[in-house]
């Protein structure tokens, strides 16, 4: 159901202080806070002796204590303290989790610690990059398994319905959509050519006149997407590699980590090719953008429902190609985990 | 449970207009609009792709478009339009519903589509009558089995304790109902003589003193009540069928739409024969039976839960002949819908 | 799961009035209302015929009568009067539990009436003593099973974590408590010689200095406990019997009536041997109950969904020696109950 050998997206990094906090991932509780290096530390969030949540409990220097009876567990998830016991029960250990920090992100690895290697994290072009600019979005909670979120980040032609006044536009209905099939996930694409300017874009967009647009819809497993729009003016060669000095590039990063069956917490930001460092525009995109997934969330979870209770069959479309294939991929990589060599602790 | 080749209320006529609307009956979510012609359309309420429901799609002109990719629906149900698609996808259809309005209530089949005739919708007695008002009730979300409702609207007794300071009274504790089975329904009825008037009809009675009083509760299958009141003077020669002409005649109409195993929507009007175009008497009539159901619905409500979480058995008293002999009649009619050679499409 | 035979707590005798009261009580649905003598009259809170709650319907002297059509129950839960019917249906009764009044409270015997003494009330030592004061708690609604409040209330070493800031401080981190196993119950205790007053006592204690505590956890079958505290100046004797003139002698008692699986109902007072009859005392003590017992009930509803909802094992540790004895006790209570020899009616 979940791939566990991967990292996903905790929180925030600014989210996580010295008070512990409690998420919910891949079902599982997790508390996280920073110890005294302020290095952030995930462990499960759930005493071993009566399952009271440690994050209800107080953090005495890199160590958390239950607020119960007092045991005390240190970072890597061992009782080091159990006051008024004669000895420490043998028993008393919880589960901890790699963590890293990445672009402003607390990652969470959720399989196997051995296996933990952030350098596999995802790479972000051009975050540091002084030529672009950065904007970031709030985390949001989403009623629906996050396997219909990769469906959607996998989906160039639903722009044309469900952001039917933002980033979709007419020129966006009919073009017909290519599957890419990557190394680490897969990609749905397409150049729309000679075209009018969608009206999410025109207050970014520095020429005028109708433009070349691609559509780059690449998500990696587990569930991580990167949305690339490039908008050049149209004939300039776009399609061809030639970058016009006019260009607008903007790459939409897409991180979902699923919570239960039915509901998954949603990290995004964006990187550009265009006024950085000016909040006025940070702030705009950002705004922008919140409005164009909130019109995805409500269809989403719409989904969610009426496939969970459907009464009648479902019928895959074209549509439905890279979605499919990103799902039967991830399924057999979840299977291969659940094989006798891959045991996860 | 249900028996799907009837005719059941959908909606108030003036609900549905061209914008789609979702209501679930029969525990099917139907979606209804009105096409170009203003005649009401009613579809299976998801898409038969990703079960987005298709009433938070668009209407255009006669059809029904959903808001995910754009797959376009006939009144007929069938896909006739897929955007970007090389061919309509072959299995891309909904159900459709029939449909007819009369009374201003618009009427669903729930059934076979070939054997919807609405000549089979049940005839209002007087409602174009000018001698006769007419007032409208809004339609009432109820918490229980629509079973309940048609036990409670075959059941006279109740209204001395359910409604003991509006439509019943000491009056009408001990007069024994009597049953009568009928070939589209059951009926209970029974005359009180010469008693006092209850609270509930005094304001539009014309004579004064003691009346003798039928109470006519008649049930048709499906789930669909009429309720005759006939309150004439005393020893006037009404059991007899000599109408007076102070006789005070009301008959109230009641439809149950079941929506789910433990929920339905109620609709119901009320023709009487006494002040016609009194808008007055309309607004207080509506009120005052809001008041009187709202007691049935309370009741109902926590029989159902009652009924539902019992931890002891239950037990039929006299008063459930009627009732019961009404369920034991669609339980037959449901079970022949389900016999070889009834099957529903 | 419950001991049936057995007194559980129903209400605060000042909560039944002639109006009928609805409660649950080990799951089941009881009314509570007084009768023209004034007694309390506990039947099952469910008609026969289609269990609509007895208490929405109305109190007619020492009887009970139905809200839908008139069945009236008499103290002992015979229908005796059945209005319109030609008799009174045979197996309209309903279940009708022994209730006696102690201390301010309803108490309910849920087991075989036959069995019901209330002379095995638990006795409340002090509590018409003109030298001791009472002070009375509100019942707090609570969610979770009823054995998490008796672990809770047998596990004196929770009040270092829970109670950090009132009934517990340093002093009662590593003091070993002692079990004692009692005929009706079980006992975990422990003396802290020499130690600072934990700041819940400071207002009310007349000595200044260390004291010697004794923390006296005290809990019998089904649910029931007395918590005393023995607060004597430092090495005056206590802990060998000699009561100092100055001694803090507080008895509190807690009685838990489970209502389902995950909640349960809490009734309390104190008496205790100081400030007889000052009023400013008692609320004094009401509201400082009333916080710490709310840090227990914080903690005590998450442990239940904890285990409820654990992915992982849990652990015993020594702490729990009194709790768990108490629940293997209770246990084979429960199962002699079920044994064929004991069957409850």
């Amino acid at each position: 159901m979940y791939l566990r050998n991967a990292w996903y997206v905790a929180a925030w990094s600014d989210e996580i202080e010295d008070k512990p906090v409690r998420r919910i991932i891949l079902e599982e509780p997790v508390v996280l806070y920073r110890g005294l290096g302020h290095a952030v530390i995930a462990l499960e969030d759930a005493c071993p002796h009566r399952k009271l949540p440690l994050s209800m409990g107080q953090v005495t220097g890199d160590n958390l204590r239950c607020g119960y009876h007092g045991l005390e567990f240190s970072p890597d998830g061992v009782c080091v303290h159990a006051p008024g016991l004669a000895r420490i029960p043998p028993k008393a250990c919880v589960r901890r989790y790699p963590v890293a920090e990445r672009y402003g992100l607390v990652w969470i690895w959720t399989g196997n610690p051995e296996l933990a290697d952030p350098d596999e994290i995802l790479t972000v072009a051009h975050y540091d990059d002084p030529a672009w600019g950065v904007n970031l979005g709030p985390a949001m909670d989403v009623s629906c398994g996050y396997q219909y979120m990769t469906d959607n980040l996998l989906d160039p032609s639903h722009v044309t319905y469900v952001h039917k006044t933002s980033l979709g536009n007419a020129a966006t209905a009919d073009v017909p959509v290519r599957m890419t099939i990557l190394d680490n996930g897969v990609l749905a694409s397409r150049w729309m050519l000679d075209c009018e300017l969608a009206p999410f874009f025109r207050p970014y967009v520095s020429f005028a006149g109708h433009a070349d647009r691609l559509q780059h819809y690449e998500v990696r497993y587990p569930s991580h997407a990167i949305i690339r729009d490039i908008i050049a003016p149209a004939n300039s060669g776009a399609p061809q590699g030639q970058l016009h000095p006019d260009v607008f590039l903007l790459d939409s990063y897409n991180f979902v980590t699923p919570v239960t069956e039915h509901s998954c917490r949603y990290f995004w930001f964006q990187v550009r090719n265009f006024r950085p460092d000016c909040e006025a525009t940070d702030q705009a995109l950002t705004n922008d953008f919140i409005s164009a997934f909130n019109e995805d969330l409500i269809v989403l979870s719409a989904v969610d429902y009426g496939m969970t209770n459907k009464r009648t069959p479902n019928t895959d479309i074209e549509t439905d190609a890279a979605p499919l294939r990103f799902r039967r991929m991830l399924q057999k990589m979840i299977e291969a985990e659940h094989a006798p060599e891959h045991l996860v602790s």
